[in-house]
């Protein structure tokens, strides 16, 4: 006999689920759409963002947090944004929380259920059933909400249904909320908060309003986060342990979003309510959004909408093999994992060149039209040298931001290895002659291609290793060579292998004398990190500026940790 | 018969207690010294900051924190920073947290106390006794926490305390925290987040490094925040269900300090323990706080050290009146507040001008030298056109930040008000004559205020009123003159009666053609305001680029929030 998986595909791979909140208490779906995008945990932590033009949020943490990139292992803690429901038995006063924060009583059965167009949740606890489900739309930055309560203990019950979606710390300018009878629920205002005048016309029409609007008129509010948490805490509230919420506004005090419904339920009954929660300008916006969304036949037409849509990620391949494990990650994740990256391109207006050109590597397996015009986009910002920018602008107006203003030197190397998967996916040589205008100068593609492998030859010093800079694609080396004489042993061989792509692209072209100099060149990197690199074990990771050789065994600085690392690039 | 009250003077007025942490449930209590400055609630929450030379923080919030100046209405919440202590009955399993949180137990007994020279709690529940007090030394940035518990319940008991002092998510980059059993305490150490070489040099000598250190060695001990908290929940922590902590590091996870005593009292009986907590740059340095300041007869001498700086702030006023309550307020609680901010500057690099001269205002008070460098600080940074710039730098390399790079056109109105208040307290005219030179120019004092005056009366438009550009002092005005046209009621007046008070430096100083200059100019000001600005019932705020006079009563303006407010200035 087996025990139950606590993790496991279902309805046939399009699924997986996961029937314990704490085992793995980060794990996470994630749905987006090109507007925005938000990852929501097991436990109902959600991180939601979207696009005006810059990433911005419309549920926010406690405090005045700092605008980041994506963090890899993102922290999670009590009052960090989430989605919640709140269950009182009123008879006896017990209480649970959907799907599991921020109450964390243990369920009689829990199973968060990833789908590729929905995450969803079914939560057992108390005799009662609770399904929470989330989805997007196609075009619109707003959380599709259904929350299904149903009586399965089998005798009459009456009880509190809380929805619980906290705004947080929206502005330390500004910020209140309000119920909004007309709208049927909670709209929040803050000002984004500025002091420079420039910065009053940029903010100016940003989406300073959230709401969470409720189908079913419910029988009280909270606006007022102080006033729902109470001293009881996140966990036991102190507005739960009132008749009603106490329909309290948020004036310069940190709004919420809680709404309360008590019911009595008979056996095997249900209720089943829809919101939408997210951003708006103003309430005109709230109020088109609610006519656009809020109904069950809205809800329904607008799944299969973003099903399509994320049909249309489907891909290239399909496998079949004695592993179904596999079969169901190749056919069914590993294209959604892509279709993400190339559709949205991490949801900022300037991506690392590097990132950009990877994401949409993936692509071609997808939708190469994209790639295609990436790769265009991309080639259309090369610098007049050859050499490639640090981040690729997708947005006008936009600026490279911190981590694009150090410089790397390995954007260049991934152009012929990004072309390589098209070329080999597509056949579109034509491709090659399409002339790309940059602000400086017009060259085709080709002529482009050979310009950026021209820059990575040169880009190399007298032994012929490359140039790092403040790095290569590995972030953490970005001390070695910033006095521009440090070179990279793993840049020297990454220049090679683009030198031998793009030779293969010039002797398929016929250009016989091109593919001799760029094989050449490669050969050359080879020879140089084979010469000056190789340790008898290993290649060396690079040499400083100060001519030290690191990353070998005898190095003590490759285990001190006085090369800094940044994390993962 | 009164109640008890739940705020009240002790100690002759050298204390304020307050006897309940819901009722006022933000109050707070602060230390400073001239590197650092701590604000700790009633509740046990903490803000501390200490300059090295920008504002840093060694206990830091769950996620990444924006660098924000110090917000006039802190948001609290279950994961903020704080200084706590649990205390579990291990007969009965119920649980405490002095002063209050996390566990929010309702207390038998409770008194925050905040002193001159320290913060205080008694705490009393189940029978048990808490006393914390924190300290700090004159030059060193370090709490000195004691932490008392005595059996108050007439019988012998069997208890953990539980000191858990938060360290927070000190780092995306790198961060962790272990038990040093040589300095007997966690020392939890990260690397400040940098990806620019320039930033590598600026970051390399920060105290990455917090450290919390125990004079009597603990049975057990977590460094761990996750491991700490658990599935519990700070309410009522995992680890606390456990027969002892269970010595877990932090590796790239969220460090934590907690320490855990497991207890045998008899009746009556207490024991006493001492912690210090704060940054460093290494070991060696902690070990050098250890060794400076952990013991009981350290603590004594730091304590009557610190008290005798405090005393230095007493200031030169005096009074015995019939009310006890204005008595202590201006005998005790002004010149404590005045002096922390004529000594420590806000603890920011670059104060803004108007504010830097303000804070010195009140140091004349106290220590008049101190108002006297200050005032030749600002004026060695006064522009050729005799304008003052938006901050004052204090320390070389610092920038003007975000709010200092916002025009604002009343800098120079402070000078002569700062400047009577100097003369008036210390008749110490030769001040005027001192040479003051600035990176451009050089001049007496007398001479620069006629310089900044002039500037101010240039500084008009044709009909006399002073340009607000985009702000006067106050902050919500900077969307009403940032094209150059618009002008301050305000200002104009503020104008009026700075060149009057500079007129009678003149007339002191037997220049009666000066005085009558700034004289004129002030009539000037002032008809130029009553023709334009006098509204029959009042002054209006001003009239805007676009010719608009706004803040009168018929201005739909003035109430319809269009005026943006960054808050208080």
């Amino acid at each position: 006999m087996r025990r139950e998986a606590i993790i496991r595909p279902s309805n046939n791979g399009n699924r997986y689920e996961l029937t314990s909140p704490t085992v793995m208490p980060k794990a996470a779906g994630f749905l987006w759409n090109q507007k925005m995008m938000i990852q929501i945990t097991c436990r109902g932590y959600a991180t939601a963002q979207f696009m005006q033009p810059e990433p911005s949020k419309y549920a926010h943490a406690p405090n005045i947090e700092a605008k980041t990139f994506m963090q890899p292992e993102q922290n999670y803690y009590t009052h960090h944004p989430g989605r919640f429901v709140y269950i009182k038995d009123l008879e006896t006063g017990k209480l649970f929380s959907a799907p599991y924060e921020p109450v964390r009583a243990p369920a009689d059965r829990f199973v968060f259920s990833v789908g590729k167009t929905d995450v969803a949740w079914s939560v057992e606890n108390l005799g009662i059933r609770v399904e929470m489900a989330m989805g997007l739309p196609t075009h619109d930055v707003v959380e599709l909400w259904t929350i299904r309560v149903t009586n399965i203990s089998g005798r009459p019950r009456t009880i509190s249904v809380t929805p619980y979606f906290p705004i947080g710390y929206m502005s330390w300018m500004n910020q209140s909320a309000e119920w909004n009878p007309e709208l049927v629920g909670i709209v929040a205002s803050c000002v984004t908060p500025y002091q420079k005048a420039e910065d009053y016309f940029k903010n100016k029409y940003l989406k300073d309003k959230t709401y969470f609007i409720c189908e079913t008129p419910p029988d009280s509010w909270e606006a007022n986060q102080e006033a729902f948490e109470g001293e009881g805490g996140l966990h036991c509230p102190s507005a739960l342990q009132l008749p009603q919420l106490s329909g309290s506004d948020a004036r310069y005090e940190t709004p919420t979003a809680a709404v309360q419904y008590l019911l009595s339920l008979g056996p095997g009954e249900e209720r089943e309510y829809r919101f939408i929660f997210g951003p708006a300008y103003d309430e005109a916006e709230v109020r088109e959004m609610k006519n656009r969304y809020l109904s069950k036949q809205a809800f329904l037409r607008t799944a299969a909408e973003y099903a399509a849509y994320m049909e249309r990620g489907r891909g290239c391949l399909y496998i079949e093999t004695p592993d179904k494990d596999l079969d169901n990650f190749v056919n069914n994740w590993l294209p959604r994992q892509v279709y993400y990256h190339g559709d949205v391109n991490r949801l900022t207006t300037d991506p690392q060149t590097r990132n950009y050109l990877q994401d949409n590597m993936g692509m071609n397996y997808i939708k190469p039209e994209v790639s295609r015009k990436a790769f265009l986009t991309a080639l259309s910002q090369q610098r007049p040298d050859g050499s490639m920018p640090d981040g690729i602008i997708l947005v006008e107006g936009a600026q490279l931001k911190y981590i694009n203003q150090v410089p790397h030197t390995d954007h260049c190397v991934w152009l012929p290895v990004t072309l390589e998967l098209y070329l080999s996916e597509t056949g579109d040589y034509s491709l090659l002659e399409e002339y790309v205008q940059t602000k400086k100068d017009n060259f085709t593609v080709f002529e482009r291609l050979c310009r950026a492998m021209d820059w990575l030859l040169k880009a190399r010093d007298e032994r012929g290793l490359s140039y790092i800079a403040q790095g290569d694609w590995c972030d953490p080396m970005n001390m070695v060579g910033y006095r521009g004489k440090g070179v990279s042993g793993w840049l020297t061989l990454a220049t090679a292998h683009a030198l031998n792509l793009w030779a293969d692209v010039c002797e398929h072209e016929g250009k016989k004398n091109l593919a001799k100099r760029y094989r050449d060149g490669a050969d050359e990197c080879n020879s140089a990190a084979n010469k000056y690199l190789w340790d008898g074990d290993w290649f060396a990771r690079g040499i400083t500026d100060d001519n030290v050789v690191f990353g070998v065994k005898k190095d003590p600085k490759a285990a001190s940790g006085s090369i800094p690392n940044p994390g993962p690039s």
